[in-house]
């Protein structure tokens, strides 16, 4: 890293996206250097995620352009601003949406990895000092996405946004535990909690939906069944540790339920399910679709504005219990240490995911890969400068 | 008690349930002999629950006519059918609508107080041979309630659908243990397991809501927040424990929403609430007040047919969870005799909820104290024969 860019803007390439519905633009931005407790990182490589595309569609009405988009990132820190602490130039880094401060009321709690200290500027796409740190070559301001923005070579996020981790670990597979991985995997063994002998069933079989399956299948779940309208995803399916799979489009008898098949499949229903579809007619039967007395429905998927769930309140009366889970429930500063050692001894697979690779200026046929039924994740690497 | 009714046909007084929206038909009937595995009790004290109420309204669509009513009774076991080991004549027992078989898929679950063991024939009014014990003069068959049916002088239950209790106990108070009191103190003890200094609002402030108070105040719960639109709930909910009381009518601010004013009140929302009214409007209000992170919703009243909860799944995804309890989650056989303790201990109030007494003959009155805000129980006591 030549020390001449610390402290000074650089100029790069980024994929800004100017308006919904519409390619990004990849061209030459400038980034502003880091201010107190913010971290300059070069990017190395970024994954495009199904956020991504729901925030280009248009659909996220808290969508904001001109913006970077882009969650799924790894790279080197490049230079940090005053009083950061937490990484040092060098320091090979995941940029995190879901902060950890450490101070705050949620971070103290010991019950939740959601983190305020950021959360409201996050929201509105600016850093802490409410501006941002992308200009265009009109010198007009682009706004940041989930406080990570890493469809850009170089990227500014919060000091308390961002984890250091062994360099050793290869940074194109570091790129997914940003989001999906860590979210799916996350979800069975933090969130759920589930346990040897359990029964899982999960609905939409995507890098998240895989990665609850293997999540599953390392707590030595005796049932875990995908559940995925896309029959390329069946054999993704066993090879994550699925035990079985439906298509409820082809397998359910006539005038059967998937919750009913379900149900039937495990003698009265499962000990977890996951929705990572966003649909919520979907995220209902994944519900009700649990046992009577215990089971537990954990909503991962991010379901379209203005969408709500229902159900009788019988089926929660009866002992079910419906919850969600934001990354998966992990901490990332504290917590990604571990995935990081997880996936390195063989118990956590990250790079079976990456079934696409790009360069990054093809970073539009990235978004096309997603609607292929085949691709879990196009990994787009920044070509040497 | 005369030994000669051992075995034998018993003619008693009970208010017979013979249609929807009808008086109960208070007269003598005919009640069977126990067969194997069944207990047939005198009842001493039977209270009136919304419970009988709403299926004597004609909104339970499971309702079934001619029924005795009646689940919250307690008494003295009067004899046994073969096979019975549970009770013994002369025991002192209360009726449980939530069997305990201590076998089923449930009851050996370790995590949950539902029991499979006669749960089909409960629900169909039934005995598990399938026909029922109580018969008018006409010879006319009458359907059972619950399991209990405690609006009859005797009664016959299943071996396990009862439970002895210390016969130092007033049979009164411990009539109470067999719903109401029960149903609120185990859903804040056992269900949610509110830890000292949690936060907690409990919606609908009847026995069932006043004694989920004072189950948060036993744990030590720093604010406790009972919510009513009847004025006449105020002082019973500080007398049980609540440091705060609001009407929804009356102490909002001007276009404040209940969830606003909680949220206002709690610092971000609170670690417990408790639906004790069945309104799903109002279910949807009691997640929503929940705190971000970790805040639990514990639906406890039975909602009219048909109708449903629903929320936005980002609810749940921020870390809220939503809930059920039924029977407060308590394992009837085996943790009565704590309940009963607690209450003899001075731990559990019970009497306090007696606020009306009648004789037996004037049940369809007690329908009608139940619509006035100062009473919490009417006790109905059998007359000596
Ligand atoms: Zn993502
Ligand atoms: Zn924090
Ligand atoms: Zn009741
Ligand atoms: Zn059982």
């Amino acid at each position: 890293m030549p020390a001449s860019t610390v402290g000074k803007p650089i100029q790069c390439i980024a994929a800004v996206a100017y308006d919904a519905k519409k390619p990004l633009s990849v061209e030459e931005i400038t980034v502003d250097p880091p201010k107190a407790h913010e971290v300059r990182i070069k990017v190395e490589y970024t994954a495009v995620c199904h956020t991504d595309a729901y925030t280009l569609s248009g659909s996220d009405p808290e969508g904001l352009f001109p913006c970077i988009l882009g969650h799924e990132g790894a790279g080197i820190v490049e230079s940090v601003g005053d009083d950061v602490t937490t990484v040092k130039p060098g320091d090979h880094v995941i940029a995190l949406y879901t902060a950890e401060c450490g101070k705050c009321k949620f971070c103290t709690s010991g019950k939740t990895n959601l983190c305020s200290a950021v959360r409201a500027t996050q929201g509105r796409g600016i850093m802490p000092d409410e501006t941002t740190r992308f200009h265009n070559d009109k010198g007009e301001d682009i706004f940041h996405f989930m406080g990570c923005s890493t469809f850009s070579e170089y990227t500014v996020v919060a000091d308390v946004s961002v984890v250091a981790i062994d360099p050793k670990a290869p940074l194109d597979a570091a790129s997914l535990l940003g989001c999906g991985v860590t979210t799916g995997y996350g979800a069975a063994v933090k969130t759920a909690n589930v346990q040897k002998n359990d029964t899982v069933a999960v609905f939409g079989c995507g890098t998240v939906g895989l990665s609850v399956i293997q999540g599953a299948k390392a707590r030595g779940a005796s049932k875990i069944i995908g559940v995925d309208i896309n029959n390329k995803k069946k054999q993704y399916c066993f090879d994550f540790g699925a035990t079985d799979f439906i298509n409820p489009k082809e397998d359910l008898a006539k005038g059967q339920t998937i919750v009913e098949k379900l149900i039937e499949m495990t003698d009265g229903g499962l000990d977890f399910t996951f929705d990572c579809t966003g649909n919520t007619k979907i995220m209902r039967d994944a519900l009700e679709a649990c046992h009577k007395g215990w089971g537990q429905s954990i909503i991962i998927g991010v379901a379209a504005a203005g969408e709500e769930i229902s159900t009788r309140p019988f089926q929660l009366v009866t002992g079910r219990v419906w919850k969600g889970s934001a990354f998966g429930g992990i901490k990332g500063r504290s917590e990604m240490g571990g995935l990081i050692k997880d996936y390195q001894n063989g118990a956590l697979k990250v790079e079976e995911f990456i079934t696409h690779r790009r360069p990054f200026k093809e970073i539009n046929q990235a978004f096309e890969d997603l609607h292929h039924g085949d691709c879990l994740r196009t990994v787009l690497k920044f070509d040497k400068q």
